[in-house]
């Protein structure tokens, strides 16, 4: 059955892109929040109404945007959440403790010198990885039981 | 994946056609209840046998309906709930009461001279629109990430 | 969406057969236990060996039907308990009352001279008929909104 | 163990403190909504601050009631939910779902006069009483068997 | 921990009393429907109004009773279900269901002779037994291991 | 619908190949682990990086593989699982736990001389067999009510 | 019934003192993480062994500490958690997902100045303060319905 | 509020001792199995009646077992499971799997020779310890965050 995967978390590198790239021919159906920057800032006062007050205009848009995000948690199999180098990112810690209550399967990427101010957040997951094209490698083994550099043994 | 919307609440007005009609081409299913008020109100008595005291009449109607309204919002991603001029509409309030303790993304959908009466209602809401134009900007966000009047930048 | 229908209960009349027949044209998918009465008794046993103590023939029996009806059960929309004539038929009660614990919509089948006995099982039904067709006509207007000698209004 | 009792809706005439008066001497322990008009519509801005917006100021105050109203539901046995004279009351409906969702025991209070416009709701009740002394039956019954006029035989 | 026991089932021989007195001594409570017949079947219209249709006079009374044989199961820890000689106890093979359903250890108290006919709610049951002695020794092993004719050797 | 069997379990045989074999033709999707012993051994590592405590080596392989064994379990109607002659197996056990906990379909299939080590497994179980033919003899009795030896006589 | 409050986040500020001696006299009983920042860092090595690699040292003391903070998120009615001025808080933020996730009422206390950053989070809040004082004064109205400065009128 | 300790697993050493033992003046209520293993095979027959085949004296047995069992795990905080050098300890990992698909926090204890063969039941686990020690630490650090030779910072 198509392994449904959610990519939460940082917007601005392409690991997404490498990550969809890379499962190219597995049967993996992804899903992630609205990656345009601009327009998930303001999505809420666009098609609701301008508000004055920045918390309302915060709070409208991410109140949309928290439509797509859960219903992407809670269909996928397995939550992958991206942590980037700039930024508070706590959107991205707030998804991963929301699919960890949920009993997804989580995996978390980020670099090296985040390990010791991620580590509830590792300590939840299934897999810690650092590049993208590990996580390709897990969302393959999963699949069809292949490890880089072996044949595959379970076809699924 | 397809999002699966129900449309509860008022059925005197043509806002679900203008919504179904302004989604056209996106990914999405719609439900909703009987909107044939005539046949919704007999349909306990005209299939399973007359009453005489207008309580269980109305008793036998709910319970079939329910059959069909509980299952439409149980299976949905968003449920969308129009209060309109007229009526008391409890059985629209009840709805979005029955979709918030499901975790069901709310949209609510009313003129702007009930806020304050609807005020719960639109507190347990992801989102508070006033036209049916607005519900589908909403869908259409959630799906592709477009905005109104911007390019999508997220397709599905 | 399909309805799906779990047709639980006696097994010595055509009722299943009127309903299925009747429903022909509607998005409906029937499920039902094993209806060949000697099968039934007899499934576990003939797969997992002989047992000298009849306890321990049925108990067998009846754990490979419930691998059957629980699944009907908990995969369907509305479950339909029929009541017949004769036995005891704890089984149709106690399928009721797992498909009620389940918040599953229950419609009950059964002549009129079982009222008395059957009221706690009435009681939690969404509709209590007495002839295949009246389910028949619930799943339609359910779906369609049609009702008898009505046109549908509400196609689904 | 103590019947825990949630008393939802009408807040304008002494319903409450007539079931609480009458339930005396029964092990039932009562919960409300914050039942003084104005402290319930100001609250959110009374604490957290002001809000130009009445919409906002509406949602600050619902938010925080809800925190209460949720909870007072979530924990009870039985919600009985109040409808009056007077005003819309789609917060009464809304909880109505909401305990119906959870799958509590609803009891719906109302005058006569409502009865056609509360029919899902109603249908949705284990039961529909008119007085709150109807209410104090009840639960006199459910904690003890006895009925009015009669001596209790199932001691809880 | 108290062990919380439900005793569902036939009203009309003296086995709940048997089993309340031989558990004395033990951290049990238990909890059972109202076993006052009479009460039982007009509790709905005693307090909330007489009905000319027997179906609505019944289902008013099954509807109230429902309120307390639902909670007693779902607090229970162990739904002892007593099926005895007469009637067609529905009810009592219902609330088995129900509780085999929210995952409740189920114990069957049976004659001999119903064996074939109960075989479907007997498999559910992690214990059937013939007589109320039998379950007074099941909850005492429970409780403290201790087993008849042997010193129980592992307290609470 | 197609009936989701999970054969969770011993490696070494060819008891999976057979049950697959067996169930030709019958509306079946079958899951498993990944059985190539090396690989479901060092996936941890050969993808996120080698350790060189054995302990955290295992660690991060089991976790691995926990993403693909839980989702085949969780996405289950019926759980197989296999106890052969060798090792200790204590993850089969797990999984039976898991899945019962879960209140999947349970189906232990092992040798004789198991029994007595295993009756908590067994006794959590629909069924217990003996050889893999006998589990495919389950898969079509439940889907078409077939026997071995007598015409099925209720098609799926 | 006691309001049962978990208090998140940052560690190294009074606030979790001033709210508990705020609520003094309130019927509430308070519960935290470990907020020795040494003990809660080194827990798993110090109990269950060295690790040279810092990821396992904090792993081990992540999900240790992980028991504590999921029973308390888990056991309690509202969630309090605060974002403080340094560090990146990670934590804190997985915490608000993994009650939100779980349907709890969420309190989000945190500076005006990281408003932006934390909107998803507040946007999933029934509340968002500034100071603990205000966190106090929602605790004791929820309870009490006391407003600051006007007298309660709903006692609990 | 009181921490709920389950103690699963070897029946033959006396760990379970020194853990009650060592948390002595903790908050902690422990549960365990029977331990007595004669009753503990027996309790089956020795109330509900023998049986010839051994296959069935052991399921009734299990099955009686069973109900103190589940309700242990279900009740509980922490699931301790405990592998020790004898037997193949099958309803051990049974416990564990069945408490990990319930989100308990697991504690595996067991000798390191058993390291790789408990290798997918200790990644289920917050913590694996090797003595009974480290359990009582555990359940120390969690009730009051005190380590070993410190004192604790944070009281319950």
């Amino acid at each position: 059955m198509t392994l449904k995967v959610y990519l939460s978390g940082e917007i601005h590198t392409d690991w997404r892109e490498r990550i969809v790239e890379g499962a190219k021919g597995l049967d993996v159906a992804f899903e992630s929040p609205v990656t345009d920057h601009a327009a998930s800032d303001d999505c809420g006062v666009s098609i609701l109404g301008e508000e004055p007050d920045k918390f309302w205009h915060d709070s409208k848009g991410a109140k949309l945007n928290a439509i797509r995000t859960r219903r992407g948690i809670e269909q996928a199999d397995i939550v992958v959440v991206r942590f980037g180098d700039k930024y508070k990112q706590w959107n991205a810690a707030f998804d991963a403790g929301y699919a960890a209550a949920l009993g997804k399967s989580l995996v978390v990427l980020h670099p090296q010198e985040h390990q010791h101010a991620l580590k509830e957040v590792d300590a939840a997951a299934q897999a810690v990885a650092e590049t993208p094209e590990q996580v390709v490698d897990i969302l393959r083994y999963v699949l069809t039981g292949a490890l880089p550099g072996r044949a595959g043994a379970a076809a699924e």
